[in-house]
């Protein structure tokens, strides 16, 4: 392992994500066998003994305030972004033109100008071989890649449904916090690009299948939370802080929607008729109380179904018409040597956990800057995310009339 | 029991439904104590020999080729209608006019011009003391009327979500047979109407809150299918027939629809903003392969939650918030004697079937009737979804667009 | 349906057991096509009134004081024997001399020597077209059956493992009142007889091996409890009572025990080894708290496995290792046309309740009788679970030595 | 952090065990405040080559090829154990004789006797500060912890049932090869000690009670299997390799016995009557086709119940009785911030693997050895298990002859 070339990490941000990455990078070579060796050369954030602390808790060899200083710095490779979605497009596009690589959380961006010229940045860095990824990280998780693969073997037959769900609760309490994800400012939205986005991604990556059209509708629940003292707290799950000064939650609370998705290669985005891409209906919410992080989909296919829930997630529900009258869904525990990502593990039946998603992430990420391929998904693909949440909330603008994508 | 007045029932139609009622007029004074003797007096059917042996069969004593024949028999007290929708209006408000009360089955009609004459007739039957109530049997489910008690014992709080999804998936074969459940002029809809129907008067009976507007997106996934000798067998749910001539498809195979309900008193049908009501988000289908007979409903209010799939109708999953980290979904068995209906049946755990919903709705229209007062649902009740039906409708057609209910 | 050819059903005992044969009997003609049509002749009871006001409630057409005058009846051809185990033998004994069929509630006796004489005396009476079934109702569990149906059709393969459990609580709290299945005179055992009995019944009968030794442990939690004052009220459930007078409990609240199943035809009793029959463990017990009627039973075999609840009667799962590393259980929904029962009642998806098995068993004992063939399960199938439950009890008195039965 | 003193560790064998260790010691300061900074030192194995990739893999600084050059060098303070049973004793007895901490892998020896030799070695190091512990790991399953804090606090009352099983299913191919696992001299036993051991400490931890005899059964369904390359592979979880040789299995498949557990303090160990402990059921196999770590425990007392699954390991079931009508088992997501160990992990829902579990057996073991005072389960814990192990393998001996432990 030593004579491996190493690839060296800046990483900008060190909340929850920070936190998720971390342990991602410095497990993947545990468990993997990677092409480059993974190194944890310098976090930043704006706090001096924040960082400073954070370095030596999450094993970066060095710290800085400013994360122009980690661009500009020879010895790292890749900027892995781990802050709010306001800062994304500019420490992005700064870092790929500078030559880095760049790994960046999701939603890619606040709005999809900033996000169009991200994935031009990634475009022209890629030319050069500066590679790019945004960070659906659910796409990691090795049921649901089985489930991708089931239906690129065509075992679903084609897709008629599509019903997605993210149901999370802990915004349920009316004077839970307010945090920088309730500030439109840094998050972008609420409920629909922190959640919604995964959902989106995931549906639109399994099925292989763009949304071509959606109707929408937003809510926030409570209008007014308790001002907490620091914002950006572990993942902004924060604590209950006084309520004596309350601000505005500026985002939703929830969204839901149906979508088309497109069919036979024809991208049609009427709303009514009978087009061959399959139907969706999505939910995002962060008041389904008892849900702690139920990020559900189910597909019915012509030939059969997939039903996947996170708060189980080594586990995939299949079902196969071809069983005939003793088909029933099958509780596939995803954890045999034949599924993705897990024969680096543990054996069959020991469960892994939400961190892997990460691990697997940055797995992937490595092979495919050592080989010199653009790694999935790109930022194109996350700009088409952006594009899907715009459309919602312009739909939910316009009394839920149909939009296009 | 010999000295009760008996309530001689005339029922019209014999197939599924005329099956599940048939057993509930034969079951119900077995296990509950009722204040009349209901008598299964007289069938009506076209089919002279069909309608005989189903008689033999079903246990009724006499049978009729012409339902308005039973409405001319001066021995028949109520007037029980099985029949595919577009039937309904004429023959209940005949009944209703010749004093007799009805039990109309589901949905009350196929449009609501037809749901209004019935709801007129109805009121002006029951200020005679002649008595109609409309067949949404799902009302019967003892999880789902415990549901409704703990929503109105306030246990969930302010519902905030609602989400309902009726899933089948017996259409999902493209060659199974053209049935009158997917002839528009016979069934009124198709999915929406047959199973969307259940969800949304369930939701709004549990509530307790009415839907105020809609946007919706329906589909016909199958256009033709080959054309089936019977289309009137056991619940449309015909076996595959010859596959030579096909049959246009004429109604939706599903109905995706997000909703919101009234809140407090102002019932606003805004789909922006932040209305006090619940949003919903609802789903209907027969092409959801694995999933047989799945109504479910899941709601999430300030306190707690509730969730329900038929495909397991004697349990009721409930969250308490209140019972703090120690929360978590509680899968009540809906079996013991304080639990609606189910203490006139069998020790606790030992559940009950589909048909049960039958017996228990017969059951209440008797008390209904032997009391003088209005069974519910009334057609009113009924008109309500049969407006929220019409609003789905329209809403798809003009490419979702918001649409009062 | 006139011109067939009556099955005059006498019925003793009208309690819980009672009210499910009722509803079986009268339902049982509406759903299938049978070769007799089953007469809700008489019942008996001691209690005049009692027996009286039953009659009227369940339908049947006179009541006797006397199970005797039945038995003397020219107008009954089956007696149904619903009361408690201590009165089996002498009445079925009765019964079969008088040419009379006999369905006998389970356990068939209070002892071996008792079942024995009404193993002989089922015998005698067969050879003169006299027929006699024991009431091992769970056989008629759609899901059941199919489980049994796959185990002949090999598709487990050789069963390795059984593991049964029939969990209840209704004895958890130490008030709950003193009942006749708590006293030995009256029902032989506890939970061992009650509900062991079922699943002993259903392991050999699915499996299609009879166990041959056990090792066993029985305990009686609360062995003092109120006297109620009627003991022989809705299936001894009865509720409590005032807890002034204690009696004691003069059976086995929990029955644990190992057993043996003979394997390729050796019937090896050997308890260490290698032998090839299925090892199983069993439990029964009322003190299981929040199991309200779990009647479980789990097979591994050499290619599958499956695994049952009651309570949730409709779904069987099935686990084929043929299906590779996409192998999970299938949670089959027993309600399709191909498997056992259903097809008779609703469409896929419309589960079945707890007194359909009630109905399915008095199906197959009129087929059995009108086609001149021996029902099953036998009196003398019957005698040999009532000989594991002797050897459970006589292991169990011997410090668990192994016991062959 | 730097200024923490270290805690050297080395490690002995470095297969699945290991890898697992390994994860452990490098995780845990990154999670958790610790008194103490872990460090790989070194690790010891026999193969020159593998010893050194795997160090490197693993992340340990250096390589020995003899475990006794770990317990020679100065800069090592704890040995971890990870090798078969039968290296055990003579480890753990020179490291904690040399001064070293010791972490033993379960099961702590093959016989009693070893047992007992390391409890009083451990018992003479502790006087001496110098600490030891077994890897009973799921007592860090948080669901687990949470379980036995349950009971702690009074909330299932008094215990009566325990059903503990362990269900896998790696060796149901009678190809399977021959591993150390198989081979009575380095596993001292099959399934028992396996798997069993697990169930065995986790029944007797969470209830605080000690099982105080047995009745037992062992089974070995497949006695010959194809002797493969090397039998020490990841987990003894090897590939089927060729089949030409066989080679004999010498333990036990599976093991299925009965327990009483002592009560009130007078540890009555009668098979029969009336004890106040609770009564328990056990089975432990590698046979039980689609259970892949089925690792689970149900207990009922005489307030409430809970329920376990580590294939579904983030969630504890729950019922309480209290809750009356509406009581079910409630499935706890223990993700927690109040919840045992979880605080430290990621946002409530978002699930741990089956590594963590050692990363939380690491922690506490550093906190303990910080604190000055004995981890927990001690050697002297262990021993107790090691003799409801010889008990059960007596007992089975016996033809099932209760045995007490």
């Amino acid at each position: 392992m030593t004579e491996l070339k190493p690839l060296r990490v800046g990483m900008v941000g060190y909340a929850f994500m920070g936190a998720a990455h971390s342990q991602a990078w410095r497990s993947a070579p545990r468990f993997f066998d990677l092409p480059l060796r993974p190194e944890l050369t310098a976090i930043a954030g704006r706090n001096p003994s924040g960082v400073r602390a954070a370095a030596d808790k999450m094993g970066w060899a060095s710290a800085e305030t400013d994360w122009r200083a980690l661009i500009e710095r020879d010895d790292i490779d890749l900027i892995d972004i781990c802050t709010p979605g306001n800062t994304h497009a500019e420490i992005a596009i700064a870092a790929l033109e500078a030559g880095k690589h760049v790994l960046c959380e999701k939603p890619l961006a606040n709005s999809v100008a900033e996000a169009e010229r991200m994935a031009k940045a990634a475009d022209a860095a890629a030319a050069r071989g500066v590679y790019s990824m945004c960070g659906f990280s659910y796409r990691r998780t090795p049921a649901l890649a089985l489930a991708r693969r089931m239906v690129q073997e065509g075992r679903l037959g084609r897709i008629r449904h599509v019903r997605a769900q993210y149901l999370q609760d802990w915004l349920s309490d009316a004077d839970a916090p307010l945090t920088w994800r309730l500030d439109k400012a840094k998050s972008g939205s609420g409920s629909l690009g922190d959640i919604g986005a995964h959902s989106i991604d995931t549906a639109q990556w399994i099925t292989g299948q763009s949304i071509t059209g959606v109707s929408a509708l937003l809510q926030t629940f409570v209008t007014e939370r308790p001002v907490a003292g620091d914002l950006v707290g572990l993942g902004g799950h924060g604590a209950t802080g006084a309520d004596t000064v309350r601000g505005p939650v500026t985002v939703d609370d929830a969204a839901i929607f149906t979508a088309r998705f497109a069919g036979d290669g024809d991208g049609t985005a009427s709303n009514n008729g009978t087009g061959t891409g399959p139907i969706g209906v999505f939910e995002a919410t962060r008041f389904a109380l008892g849900r702690k992080n139920a990020m559900r989909i189910e597909l019915n296919g012509t030939l059969g179904s997939l039903a996947f829930d996170f708060e189980d997630m080594n586990a995939l529900s299949f079902y196969d018409a071809a069983d005939g009258p003793d088909a029933g869904f099958r509780k596939i525990l995803v954890t045999e040597p034949e599924h993705p990502y897990t024969g680096n593990w543990w054996p069959t039946g020991h469960g892994l956990g939400y961190e892997h998603l990460f691990t697997h992430q940055a797995v992937d990420l490595i092979h495919a800057i050592a080989g010199n391929r653009p790694p999935a998904p790109s930022f194109a693909d996350a700009l088409q995310v952006q594009k899907v949440l715009a459309a919602v909330e312009a739909s939910a603008g316009a009394n839920s009339h149909w939009h296009n994508v």
